[in-house]
C-alpha cells in the first residue's frame, strides 16, 4: 500500500479532509487493485449521483476518524 | 479545495449544521470536480427520495464529527 | 435554516429523539429546499420500506450525536 | 411519541438491545405514523433480505448509542 | 431473546468479533423472528455480494461498539 | 475464525488499515464461509462500483475502530 500516510495528524481540517479522500480511495484499491479496472469504472460512478453520495459518505467516516485523532483540531 | 473552513469550531449548532452541509458537498466535489457534471446531476438526485435521504445521512455523519469537535456546544 | 435549535441539550431522551427527527428533516431540506418537491415526494418515500428504514437510520445517527452531547442523559 | 423510555440506562446488554430495537421502530413511526401503512409494508420488508439487513444496521447504531450511555455495562 | 450475552466484555478481539456476528444475527431475528422465513432467505442473501457486504457492515458497527466496551482490548 | 489478530494495536496507521481490510473480509466470511461461493462472487463485486464503494465503507468503519484502539497513533 504505497504512499500511505505515516500519521493521521494534520495541520488543518482541510489537510485532514484531503487525507480522508485519500483513505477512501485506498479502500477501493484494497478491494480492486487493478488500476485498469478502476479507470474503466471511473466515468460510471463519477457521473452517478448514488455512487457520488456513497463516496462522499465514506469520506465522511474517514474524516470523523481523522478529526478524532486530531482532537477536532481545537 | 478552496473555501475549506479553517476550523471545525462554530458558535452554534446551527452554524455547525451548515458546515456539515458544506463538507458533504465538498466530499462529492472531491470525487467529481467537474461542476458541469454536478449541475447536470442536481435535478436528478434532488428529486429522488433515496438520494435525498442518503445526502441527509452524509450530513448527519459530518454533523456528528463537528459536534464532537465542539463538545456538543455544551 | 429557520427554527434550528439553539442547543443540542434536551431534558429527556424523548426530546432528544424528537430533535434527531427534526435534524434529519433539516438535512433533506438543505439539499432540496423546495417544499413543493418535498411534498410531492413524501407519499413515495413514506410508503416505501427501504426509504423508511433509511430515514430511521439517519435519525439514529443524529440521536447518537445528541445523546453524546447530553452524556447519555445519565 | 408514547412509550418512549425515560432513560437509556438498562440493567443488561440484552435490555439495551431490546431498547435499540424499539428505537429503530420509533424512527420508522416518526416518518410514517400511519399504522395501517406500516402493517401493510411489514410482510414486504420482513421477507426481503436487503431490508432485514438494513433494519439490523439501524438497530446496531442505536445499540452503540445505548451502550455508550451505559459505559458498555462494564 | 434467548442466548443473549450477559456482557460485552470478551477476552480477545476474536471473541469480540464473534459476538459482533451474533449481535448482527440477533438484529435480523428481532425484525423477522420466523426461522422458516430466515432459512428460506439465507441462500439468497449469502450468495449476493451486495447483501454480504451490507452484513459485513453491520458486523463492523457492532464490533466498534464491543471494542469500545473493551477499551480496544489494550 | 483462523488467523484473527491477537490485538488491534498496530505500529502504524498503514498496518491498522491493512487490519481493517482483513476484518472487512472476515465479516463477509462469517456470513458466507464457503470459499468457492466467495471466489465466484469476487469478479462480480470487484468490478461493480457500488459494491466497491460499499466495501470501502466497511473498511472505513473498521479503520475507525482500530484507530480508536490505537488512540489515533498519536
Amino acid at each position: 500500500m504505497s504512499s500511505f500516510p505515516k500519521s493521521l495528524e494534520t495541520d488543518t481540517p482541510e489537510d485532514g479532509f484531503a487525507l480522508a479522500v485519500k483513505l477512501s480511495r485506498l479502500g477501493v484499491k484494497a478491494v480492486q487493485p487493478d488500476m485498469e479496472v478502476l479507470h474503466r469504472l471511473r466515468p460510471i460512478y463519477s457521473e452517478d449521483s448514488t455512487n457520488l453520495i456513497a463516496s462522499s459518505h465514506v469520506i465522511a467516516v474517514h474524516f470523523q476518524t481523522i478529526s478524532a485523532a486530531n482532537k477536532g483540531w481545537v
